[in-house]
């Protein structure tokens, strides 16, 4: 068997920031597998098979991925950012747990990317600069009272917040939901930030604060980042205040 | 004022997973700034100036950078990773913040990098496919009790953990104490992973549970992932077996 299975992060969108590693396995794919406006970033080749579908369709898109590579394909499954942030790796491997046992011979590799949250956070200044929660607001695969649980711990603890899938046409009303679990733990000053397409030419970022924030600034490619006690707001001569958070904690 | 400042985040290790936007930046340098083994990993150019410094200096090392920037020199801080997850990105907005006023005027532009726990969950297959929580176990700059509250908030919540700077010669017993923490809330058999240099020709990767867990398989370079209910184990053919973390949560 001379299939491949590479699960390819592409970084946030800038070439300038896709790893080599991710320009080299595309380059060599006969097949490339993902959600269309992904598959549209990586450069069309003479001879490579494009496989585009729509989003929500994570686990046929991982199995069709891993069938093509059995079949001797060599094959990249592409997400943006990073694949194992809330995107294509771990439904490659649901697939492969549930698969024909031929697939646990198959030869898998997962190249990492930068991720969306470590992209917004770089063009922000350092705003993940001290402990921080990652969570994907979507209730698809996850009861509601889960992520209204999780979203209490983490705004008690005092994490930076980065919330991944804030909002969709079929989810209205969670974003907002989860402002105000947030609201009881942190004051109105509290930093918010809205990002999208950062690094690509529609990138768009909007700070403002917890008191004001209002979920119709989100669609369904927006990272929301929620900042803590320590995160400050530094002015800047010629364009949007720096964000960061201090690396001190004071005692409680 | 011709001067420049690029935080610049390395990557894991290998050439082909550093951002080309973070190779460019490098090559641009009139000064490479950073805590030594990292400034040994950039390419060496003639009458480019070398600043390597110890560990546990970021703000001083930060102050020199900024000074030299504003004194017209082209200049990279460089860590390992992304530098915005406990890394200089923070202490180079500290000392911003803390600054001249000259220092607001200065060209500062983040480069982001694939940091650790992106680059050990890619090795190890998608552990961080829900959500998680992101923490220094160092109490170097916050009290150790905010570390356990943070540390037991994020177990009881069912996040997938990854703890950076996990011990030292000067912190020796606090991963120890965080296992303990984590044991109140999670099973034995809970998978753990303790992961060094990955990507680099030194990588050294162990896969262990909660019950077994020895904190001294680590050391300062080590990250440290601890799953959830949904993180699994999938044999593999010819290899270490492959660890994900479920997209699916089940109703409380």
């Amino acid at each position: 068997m001379t299939g491949r299975l590479s699960v390819v992060g592409l970084g946030p969108g800038a070439a300038a920031l896709t790893a080599p590693a991710a320009t080299a396995a595309l380059a060599q794919a006969d097949d490339v597998v993902g959600y269309g406006p992904y598959v549209a970033r990586v450069p069309e080749r003479p001879g490579q098979q494009r496989h585009a579908s729509d989003n929500r369709e994570e686990l046929d898109r991982a199995r069709l991925a891993l069938a093509l590579a059995a079949a001797g394909r060599k094959v990249a499954v592409v997400s943006s950012g990073d694949a194992g942030v809330f995107a294509m790796a771990s439904a490659v491997f649901e697939a492969l747990d549930g698969g024909p046992p031929a697939w646990a011979a198959l030869e898998i590799e997962v190249i990492p990317g930068i991720s969306a949250m470590i992209a917004v956070a770089a063009r922000l200044g350092a705003p993940l600069g001290n402990d921080f929660c990652v969570l994907s607001l979507s209730d698809n695969l996850k009861p509601w009272a889960v992520v209204e649980r999780r979203l209490a711990l983490a705004a008690e603890g005092g994490f930076v917040l980065a919330f991944y899938n804030p909002i969709s046409r079929a989810r209205p009303w969670q974003l907002g939901a989860a402002f105000d679990i947030v609201r009881q733990h942190r004051p109105p000053s509290t930093p918010v930030v809205f990002a999208a397409a950062v690094s690509r030419p529609d990138e768009t970022i909007l700070i403002t604060d917890l008191g004001s924030a209002d979920p119709a600034a989100a669609d369904m490619r927006t990272l929301v980042l929620i900042g803590c006690e320590g995160t400050r707001l530094i002015p800047r001569a010629d364009g949007p205040p720096w964000l960061y958070t201090a690396r001190r904690v004071a005692p409680p």
